[in-house]
């Protein structure tokens, strides 16, 4: 389930980010610009954007917040050489109180000067460090994208935005979900530890095999699921709030910055 | 099951080394110098310390090496102040071809010019912390002894040293065993992470309620079975390679050091 990339195996980031802005690139994100970090996007006007703000501050492992632009700046020079937030990345949705109304290639005719952008971390980061531990991650060995199950989990509220918290699942060994433990404590930005192992019904996840986004995977005999919180959590809980207008990246096609993933991870 | 203790609760770890000299103090060591290493003992002939400095190298998760010491010498200059280890444990074991022989309160006696000693980290340093961190450990809320078992987990063997794994066992909550995790993996020197958690039949548990050594633990509904690498290893593996002379620690008598616990753990 890869995608056509119309840029280089070995382009930069800064050459990706240009090719999303003149339309060359329109693809998904993973698998290429491998071992620099890339972001959800979410944008909101600046009146819902301080409710957003305190939110990601109150739950960072679902809402693991790399970095807030200024109102109406599309700029982000601390994530990448002539950044602009509006254009370069493959494809935007636009959110009208809530309802999806739109996939678009650019911002541009939609910016405004009370916007507030924020990049969120996510876990191709991550995913990037437990495959160099030789981790096999299930979701990228069936070529699929990862299971992401709704929760029982309350997420802390801020002002208008509450809800529950939403996990990717990986299966792992005991032995390897021990180590996978270990190394994602060290990513603090990017989700972090697990929130939970073992019984999916402990955290009011009914059945594996039904994920709410992304694609079920199998569990081999002796494994167990570890679930991480999801950077598809605030995105749920801004179509629940439903602000007259948001911003988001589309599915699987993320802000791909200058940072590099091994920046990330206190050792 | 707190054993009288003749050593004032604020004792420094000089102290009561110097009450187990005099022979004033016997008991456990449990409880006692909050925040300072403690250390299990395991003293060999030099042919044989030989075989097991390599055995602990090769399997530090259950025989974490905090110091060894030359032969001949009962001094450990960088564990404490005025150390001998042939006095300042509460009370030793001797074996004879692998058979307990012997429970006596020093070793002058019985000591040799070829003797080495041998310092491995305890879990109490990494209990501590995970009680600092407001994790409930069973066993101490029971006043029991942590659970121990058998598995089927191999040690990479050495010379004449050879044996599967003895594991401790601490039960959780999911969210509970993640954060124990994260905080013994900081903890390298007494033990580091779990090396197995969830289903015991896995490593070769047949019951929870029938540990080897120790006693049994509840776990409640929803908790997990997460288990660590257990510094009574090292202890069986000697017993079956049977060398004609070795000694440990009395169970649960153990060294008390200078250093720090808080020094263990990487941040």
């Amino acid at each position: 389930m890869s995608a056509p990339s119309l840029v280089p195996a070995g382009a930069s980031p800064h050459a990706i980010r240009l090719a999303c802005r003149s339309g060359a690139f329109a693809g998904l994100t993973s698998g290429i610009a491998a071992g620099y970090v890339q972001g959800n996007i979410v944008i909101l006007p600046r009146d819902w954007a301080d409710d957003f703000l305190r939110f990601c501050q109150r739950n960072p492992k679902p809402c693991p917040l790399i970095a807030v632009g200024d109102p109406g700046d599309p700029a982000f020079e601390e994530l990448g050489l002539d950044l602009d937030i509006r254009t370069d990345l493959p494809a935007y949705r636009i959110y009208d109180h809530g309802k999806l109304v739109a996939e678009v290639p650019d911002i541009i005719a939609h910016w405004r000067k009370d916007f507030v952008a924020f990049v969120i971390g996510c876990s191709y980061s991550f995913e990037e460090a437990l495959g160099a531990a030789g981790l096999g991650i299930r979701h990228v060995e069936c070529g699929s994208i990862v299971p992401m199950y709704r929760t029982n989990l309350a997420c802390r509220p801020a002002g208008r935005l509450s809800g529950k918290m939403v996990v990717s699942m990986r299966p792992f060994t005991p032995a390897h979900a021990i180590r996978a433990i270990e190394i994602t404590s060290c990513f603090a930005a990017v989700h972090g530890a697990p929130v939970h192992l073992g019984a999916p019904e402990a955290i009011g996840i009914a059945d594996l095999s039904a994920p709410a986004f992304g694609d079920p995977v199998p569990l081999r005999p002796g494994e167990i699921p570890v679930f991480w919180a999801c950077g598809y959590t605030p995105q749920t809980v801004i179509e629940h709030a439903a602000p007259p207008l948001a911003i988001t990246h589309a599915p699987g096609r993320l802000l791909v910055t200058d940072l590099l993933n091994a920046r990330l991870g206190a050792t």
